[in-house]
């Protein structure tokens, strides 16, 4: 499965790491996923490093994961798209 | 002290977690990190949430600490005065 639920402080998170050919497109893809999460108003913690970019998505508020936590990971894939025909 | 040195993986990196008043900031500050690293061709790891930003120098090839880690530490310090400053 690309995404995978991990506990981080107690806390259910939706995680996945993205592979990049180079540190630029690494860099792209966090700003366009960080765009992504300002619109919507929901923010997850990226990890930026050369060739690759973890994601995880949770609900702050309940401490855990909610549905729109899946939707954002839906929409963090289609984002990638665009990077994987690179 | 602002940098720490902490071991990941048995690989001592130098680590600083910088704080910002909302995510747009966080995202724009690892934006110009990640410049910063594409320029000089040394690449941290970068862990942006909303907030904060955590960045992690370590040099590849040694498996550990060099100088420059430390010349980009204060070049990761300078950057952040900019947004102290909001």
């Amino acid at each position: 499965p690309d995404w995978i639920i991990m506990e981080h402080d107690n806390v259910k998170r939706l995680e996945r790491v993205y592979k990049f050919k180079d540190f630029v497109s690494a860099l792209s893809f966090t700003q366009k996923v960080g765009r992504l999460a300002e619109d919507e108003g929901h923010h997850p913690a990226i990890l930026t490093e050369w060739g690759s970019v973890g994601v995880a998505w949770w609900t702050h508020k309940i401490h855990g994961l909610h549905r729109n936590d899946f939707i954002m990971a839906a929409k963090t894939d289609e984002i990638y798209k665009d990077f994987e025909a690179m």
